[in-house]
């Protein structure tokens, strides 16, 4: 195996946002021999997490599991719901927005991107007053990314879903809450949602290899006359199959195996007592970076990640910033930890703290002071004390 | 966990062909935590991976590695190198190459089945007569099975190239090997193969969830003009991240650790002492079924799969056969072992028993023996002794 | 790790009499993360374990759990109960009850073996006659083993137990069931054992390294004035130590968590139906000895282990017998396979194959029929049909 | 399992001085399946571990390993080199040396333990000025702990030798590094030390289950004249079958595999970048401890342990000092951190953190910010600031 068993001593911090630690427990569920995907025995699991993942998604509705990564959910809810050539509206958030937007353009839709300042979540008055503008209803779908991962930024998606509804417009609406499943509250039936789109390595604490699409009613009947071509990612044979608790083609049994293990230790735990963990966690980390005079890239403080928080790296005095990723590395190579890197129109000067999944105080305090401890060695100015200050908020809201 | 804890003592043989037998030590190895994927201990692995695996398909071209199952690696090979409407031609060797037809109409292709029956592999014979026939070169791509899952027949496919050789006709040859790779011969280069499909839960040793093309320089070159559209199985943008050791979007990391695991296993090995191996356990396991006076799917001993052996069941004197799916139930009921069920044209009458994978010559008659058991408990009509001549065989051949 | 893991493809058949194959299942459980053996998660474990393991000997009373290999366990029973110079009663049912008594030699006991022929159990009768003749009660103890390892010969507790009474004597009755407890039905409480001694890596699945104790109040009051020293081994601390359900030391916390997954599968399978199925075993393996026209080494059909079968090698017609190791030589490297060597007086012309622990039918014909292979391949005389007697003999009593 | 499963979200933070954090790559070795304990594959790897061990010892003497606790190895040390009655002599460094003081006591030795503070290690002029008093050289053994668990000081075992040198005097010299062996440098033959005592749950990053004897060529000769009765600690047989790689009874064999990954990862890391690691995180912790204004329990800077810190509660303004197990159940319940407890004479105003093992700069300032943290919630009087002088520390002293 490489060079995998020769880390440094104690255990790597993985402070990416996502893919997030992945607990014990679930590794080894994973770790359970592998069965016959067409006996009773896989059947029973296959029924078991189909109907667990629905809690999860907060949906009555059906979920499809696809063996991919989060792209390839998102291609699927694109090629099972539209036709070459309809009409997409999407908004810019950040990176993984932007990327989306791509895939589309590869698909053959026209989509239109919403410009955004990758600081603030979805404008919903925006994409009303564009759908108002669609009289014609061209517009086949609205797109938009819950918790953008490249900027820490949470949009409100019962306010596009509202927006929608103002508009008085029919497009799907389709969500990628790849990096918010599990971590932030997500109600795909509450808030209207047509397509959901996740992924396995964020909330749910699983290795990367499961996609997901959510599906309600209306995005099922939209799949019965979309022309975009689909085989394996074609909800119908799935659906179909997965009545009784099997798929059409070789699931990833193992990541099935983690997928049961994971639904239960979030039901366990309880959603709302998961959502407020991660929020928690999100003020605490906040208030290290203010305790460092440094800037949280998101600038509306309803819009806050409790997935992740991206960092501002400070003036360099010269005109630009201090470089994120010369940080990063000293971090990496000093303590141990690995810091999400600054994507897209970000790279460079931003830096990103993930502080989701399978996580606590502790392991978010020796984070911090990793963080600290890497702005003192990388020479980055900034005052001493976050790490206090994230020590005194958890102490002073612990146990409640 | 369900109930996945609460099996019978002992156990299970798992004796589908496929998923077959992940070995502890690739368990083990996917059991490792989960790391950054933009990381340099990622990118060593990438770049080992990437380069391990080209040795496995006996290629020095490209090969691209999915999160999907062996379907979405069809579906890659096809939307990659081929445009809407366009005419292929495929052979039907058994239900996996029907399903295969089956993908390629739904992706808006013309696709051209030579019928087979089930029993024999690839004629390419006929497949030089349809090429020749062809003479405006409207057929853009010939796609077979090498080793035909449902029949436990494997295709000559150095006959195959030959045979379009000697049309002369410039179609792409596409080949899925998903159940052939790393047990039975396969030779990406050497064969002509233009693009090779597989999976990872066979010959592999893994948990199902990575799927692969190996790539020729010409199947590359028709990607550029191909008009199917793609986005997550667009070779190009993957073939770019993978030079440094990258994805495009999150690889399921834990899969690759023990995708780099099994291919050291399978070198350590040998390749060619893994396809004697599994050679004599097919051979081991037909003279189990002559031995019980039961009949082999495959009737031409020239084309005998040594990845799995797919059996006929006996004349139950009513002008039909005695009903595989109900002996096979009474060998996982009483025998804690799952064979493979008839698929599709052979469904009811044919069984299925895997010899691949992580296996050896004790596993093997466990498994035969339990088929001598589960007839005898069945009543299903046979003579004594297919465990005996097996026996016999694999004493007379051991240690050589 | 050395070269553990260049082991030849497929899975070792371990047949030993134990250890015994570790299931997955108490594997994963071992794999938890060690934790703070005074916290109280670890108390609630202690308390669980120390009341299941009791249920397994059939005792309300106490059982004390040891860090340590069986050998430990019997210095245990000896030096809590007995005084240097103590006259004890032992019985030489095998290479095990020997080496017992050399173990009371060097604890300076005075040990008395009454010779046995390795093939027969315990003759309660001859304890009896010895104990009558012991007007004066100098013998403070009677020592015997249950399931004797090196012979495949279980004796009868009960019958021990009856001669006791019958003599009207006061001795302890010290009971070595190591490789009887959770396979072979063993009794604690109703046979009126004092001290029963035992070990992890047999019927209880484990790897080795946990010794045990099971104490009789009559045991129990004897430790009192028991001289000979004893400070790891006291029972008095750990009784102490253990009504909180901690221990005085470190306890082997891992095993401890394997202890609890042991103990939890043999409950739900049920002893009755645990001992049936170790029973049935042994009936087929005798079956297949009989069926190759070989010896089993026990002699006394009421005493037949069903653990492990001890299996006479033939005659060489040179006035000797082929030999065991040549043979077992070529069946680990042949077919992976490892038997248990024949110990002592019976070495070189006895081998033992276990089938105890985490075992069901198919592992046992896997093991049977790669005897039969050995013994074709290393050209030991032997009728051919062993493993058909076996396969029919499972057949015919499955599912009951 | 019991509960074990439903651990709070994130990974425990197991502080304690011992059992210490096992690492995932020990965990897994541990996994591997159980193998005949008489075969050739486990013959390799006891020769292995047999030679592993003597360098982490660094001795080129022998070192027997038992499956047993600490406390077994330090009965061991004794009946294999005193005879009953034997005067000893001891030195009070704190609980664990007065725990085998007793365990002296109950195996019949006069044991005569010299007074200690426990917050200085051993006095060597005392141990020589008692010596030298023994002109008849009655003493036979002068028994020390290196590593004193229970307060955090580590005693100079070089002088120790040097004293009885001093004195001229014959007595042997066993020590007990059960918590310093891989943590803290020793020497066991440049030491003269004559049976060094360890366990794996420390420095070895071990689960519990395993205790060792490194043994001089001096008290090799000296077990050939010992008297007190020994059958499973006795060296000589052990020594005898371990020359080939084997044990006498049945090996811990998988804790055995995970000894031979323990050695590999100290011997790759090399034993004074591990040493050097340890004083580092020890320095760390102690800043920390100055930062908030208490008192690190040990006196002298020349006895700092760099394998864990003993803490001194404050004064409670009432004659007493703030509860320390009060204190260390808020940090359990609140943190999620284990700390470990005042033993004996320091109960209850004593709490200890472990900083041994596979640990690291961040998992050490995560378990500080929990301390700070705790202190915060329970109330105790402190100064804030200690995290922020180990972060200091630590970021000053990284990567050199």
């Amino acid at each position: 195996m490489l060079k995998l068993n020769s880390h440094p001593s104690g255990r790597h911090f993985l402070q990416i946002p996502g893919p997030s630690t992945v607990p014990d427990r679930i590794l080894r569920a994973m770790d359970y021999p592998t069965i016959d995907h067409r006996g009773p025995e896989f059947q029973a699991l296959g029924k078991k997490v189909l109907a667990s993942i629905r809690t999860i998604f907060k949906t009555n509705n059906p979920v499809v599991i696809y063996p991919s990564s989060g792209t390839g959910a998102w291609e699927a809810a694109m090629v099972n719901t539209l036709s070459a050539g309809d009409n997409i509206l999407m908004y810019e958030t950040g990176h993984f927005a932007s990327l989306w937007k791509k895939l589309a353009d590869k698909l053959a839709l026209k989509a239109e991107l919403i410009p955004g300042d990758w600081r603030h979540g979805v404008d919903a008055a925006q994409i009303e007053a564009r759908l108002k503008a669609d009289t014609q209803h061209i517009i086949k779908a609205v797109c938009v990314v819950h918790n953008e991962t490249s900027t820490g930024v949470t949009s409100n998606i019962a306010a596009v879903r509202a927006a929608i509804d103002h508009a008085g417009h029919p497009a799907l609406l389709l969500v990628d809450t790849i990096s918010g499943l599990g971590s932030a509250d997500y109600r795909h039936d509450e808030w209207g949602v047509d397509v959901t789109i996740s992924g396995s390595q964020k909330g749910l604490m699983l290795p990367p290899g499961l996609g997901f699409n959510a599906i309600s009613a209306k995005a099922l009947e939209a799949s019965t006359h979309s022309t975009l071509p689909k085989a394996y990612w074609g909800w119908e044979e799935i659906l179909a199959s997965n009545e009784k608790g099997f798929w059409p083609y070789t699931p990833a049994t193992n990541l099935l195996y983690g997928l049961s293990e994971a639904c239960d230790m979030l039901l366990e735990e309880g959603l709302d007592k998961v959502f407020a963990r991660h929020e928690r966690h999100g003020e605490a980390a906040r208030r290290a970076v203010r305790g460092w005079g440094l800037e949280v890239l998101c600038l509306n403080q309803d819009e806050y990640s409790p997935v992740l928080t991206a960092i501002v790296m400070p003036d360099d005095g010269k005109g630009g910033r201090h470089d994120a990723d010369a940080f990063r590395k000293v971090v990496l190579e000093n303590f141990n930890m690995s810091l999400g890197q600054g994507l897209g129109k970000v790279s460079g000067w931003v830096f990103r703290i993930g502080h989701l999944g399978d996580f606590n105080d502790l392991t978010l305090l020796g984070s911090l002071a990793g963080i600290e401890a890497g702005l003192i060695k990388a020479g980055v100015p900034h005052r001493a004390g976050g790490v206090q200050a994230a020590i005194e908020y958890l102490a002073g809201t612990a146990g409640r």
